[in-house]
């Protein structure tokens, strides 16, 4: 089966942004082995989405279209598919109740303008929204093509297609055995990872192997697609121990669970708490940490100290350490990291300092220095220094972040070792 | 005159890369008054690559095609857009020799592949490529529509686009003028916008008005074009002025800049201080505020506080409170608000508590439900309590760090008008 997905919405026509809503369909179809043919991004003018629909009809079995879907009269992908392939749109009073409910049940009253989002395509099914106002449909034409309209925001689209849309698409396509398996690591750049792993897995077609990197984070991707799913199992299984044989400790997770939540069940395992005293990422660290449903088991929360009186008043640190050897060191880096434990209680703490830029910075450490603490039981303590590339401030604390994550993970993975180290 | 750009490639049909060169190009094309009408990606596939260029040809003035323009076979840009406008594609001595003395000129014999990049769609003109080997082609049809082929590479594609192509372009139309105006803004729904304020401009075809909204913020961006510069500005001017008015105190910036810097900026021209205690944000606002540049002349740092003991040992908030109210109420966000002012010598602080979810909450306060407390000067002490969709833990998180930075700017904004409140 061939897709095709158009993007609706003036602003990604834009120079400032991209449709990425795509990516995140294109790798679900994919795994259920649908190929896209093409994509295309259109603004909110009626005839233009007529006429791309059409187009996208002509040339594929499934059209997905997200966005167009809201309140205002902007919003035109209803009547556009119904203009391109022959069908009505009717207002469908168990959608407009249903609408009201969710208005009420934030102790609002639906705008009059609201009532657009419950037009639906004759013929069509609704996929419900429980994150938004605007309901998907799912419509299957004559000839058996598929046209699936879904929201534009993030946030509600990919929620619906994982509970409405795949689940659909997936009954009716031939049983397909796939086995995947995603490897998580850090510690390492992209270009090395390749150089390293590429060896092993270009020696295979199937699984397919595909890294992503983001700052300071990379991912292998395995997929097998064969008839037999212990075949498909046996073909990532037996890459996957080679690829893991190469990488070992540098691999954080098996199952695209993210650093944080990798720290927070190694704590967890261990019955120890952290906390953080955070300078240049200034609470980027505790964000990342909550951002884990549950982290309260383990982490109790932290400092921001973003200048040197706070610094000393709330982590203790030396007033005579911080004139001599400025608020960047090493020397700092320690003493907020053993601040943070003994104030807060817990058993290990992060700190970080550093010069994110554009000003600051010294001939020692410019712009780009970071220097990263981690204190833990038995008077472990240890400060690192970075170096990050300079000129992007959100990229300079978006590694330091990751860096530190990465060194308390090692920290508590092999203590022994560490300690002795 | 509108346009249209097709971004050929079947890697970028894939989950992990999107198409970027449109972005460059549409950002120029709507400096010189070209809107961008639609785009699209392709694969590299002859039949599809025909339907698509044949579609857009339908359409638009203007087709701009990216990529497809290599030496290997996969490479069927130039034989598509032949076969597309019936133009035959021929073999051009002297393209050709142009490409085997960049070859030699980089001590290498060019490799016989390379020979199918010397070929020319009838009537078109070459456009060189000085940082690699495929050149570009601009081709007038018959009926004045123009078909652009650039290589895919960025690298070459940018400095081709500025030396060849825009120039060429820009002979051909009309002078324009153009202002813009980008006003951000925040508490209030999208939809409550545009019912607020699309009486205003829809009165308007120029400037075009563009509404774009994020987790609780949002951006409305004017763009006007005419022939003279005086005109546009008076015209962005003149629609400003009105939706301004009707927007009043939510705006919170006319430069696009974020609302962390909004707050900033009043805090600075008050040369006063802020602190955050934060507990489901667990540092969010914090790297919010430390984001900016600068940050450090009036954001202090502040507490992170993930559980009750932290919240009384590092904040002095009353056990017997927590005991009584639960960590996720008014009085606790007071107290932490006030407690992180007096713990780090702030002038203001910002406090969150609050059930991101999924697990937590109580039928009085269920998850979504969040206390945020501002603390001042002269005792200025508030709580608020919002309640937010639940179901997704990072947009609780989000809406909430939107809504606590937007306290505090009214607070900041008009102290005494609040102070009375």
């Amino acid at each position: 089966m061939r897709a095709a997905i158009i993007a609706v919405g003036s602003e990604m026509l834009t120079p400032s942004r991209v449709d990425t809503n795509s990516l995140f369909l294109t790798e679900k179809l994919n795994l259920l082995g649908v190929e896209l043919s093409q994509k295309m991004v259109v603004g909110d003018h009626r005839e233009e989405l007529v006429a791309s629909i059409r187009y996208c009809l002509d040339h594929v079995q499934l059209l997905l279209i997200t966005g167009g879907l809201g309140p205002t009269e902007d919003d035109l992908t209803r009547e556009a598919v119904g203009l391109a392939t022959g069908r009505e749109v009717r207002f469908d009073d168990q959608v407009c109740a249903a609408l009201e409910a969710r208005f009420a049940s934030m102790g609002r009253k639906m705008a009059e303008i609201n009532k657009r989002q419950a037009y639906v395509l004759e013929g069509a099914e609704v996929l419900p929204n429980p994150r938004g106002t605007a309901p998907g449909q799912w419509l299957e034409l004559e000839g058996g093509k598929i046209i699936v309209v879904l929201p534009g925001p993030p946030g509600e689209m990919k929620p619906m297609a994982e509970a409405e849309f795949f689940p659909r698409l997936e009954k009716i396509l031939p049983p397909l055995a796939l086995s995947t398996v995603t490897l998580r690591l850090t510690g390492m750049g992209e270009s090395d990872l390749d150089a390293l792993i590429a060896p092993i897995y270009k020696q295979y077609e199937n699984p397919v192997t595909t890294i992503l990197a983001k700052t300071g984070d990379l991912t292998v991707h395995l997929r097998a697609q064969t008839t037999s799913q212990t075949e498909a199992d046996r073909l990532t299984s037996e890459l996957s121990a080679k690829i893991e044989a190469l990488l070992g400790i540098r691999i954080y997770s098996r199952d695209g669970s993210p650093l944080e939540s990798a720290v927070l069940r190694l704590l967890e395992s261990k019955g120890q708490t952290v906390a953080v005293a955070e300078s240049l990422t200034a609470g980027l660290v505790g964000s990342r940490f909550g951002s884990v449903p549950g982290a309260s088991r383990c982490f109790v929360g932290g400092f921001i100290t973003y200048n040197a009186q706070q610094k000393s008043s709330l982590l203790g640190v030396d007033t005579d350490v911080l004139a001599q050897h400025g608020e960047v060191s090493e020397p700092v880096a320690l003493q907020m990291a053993s601040g943070a434990c003994s104030r807060s209680g817990s058993d290990w703490a992060l700190s970080f300092t550093g010069f994110a830029g554009p000003d600051g910075g010294t001939e020692e450490n410019p712009v780009g220095t970071v220097f990263i603490g981690v204190a833990g039981p038995n008077q472990f303590l240890k400060a690192h220094r970075f170096r990050y590339p300079a000129g992007d401030r959100d990229r300079v604390r978006a590694f330091a972040v990751q860096s530190g994550l990465n060194l308390l993970r090692l920290a508590l993975h092999e203590p022994k070792e560490v300690n002795n180290a």
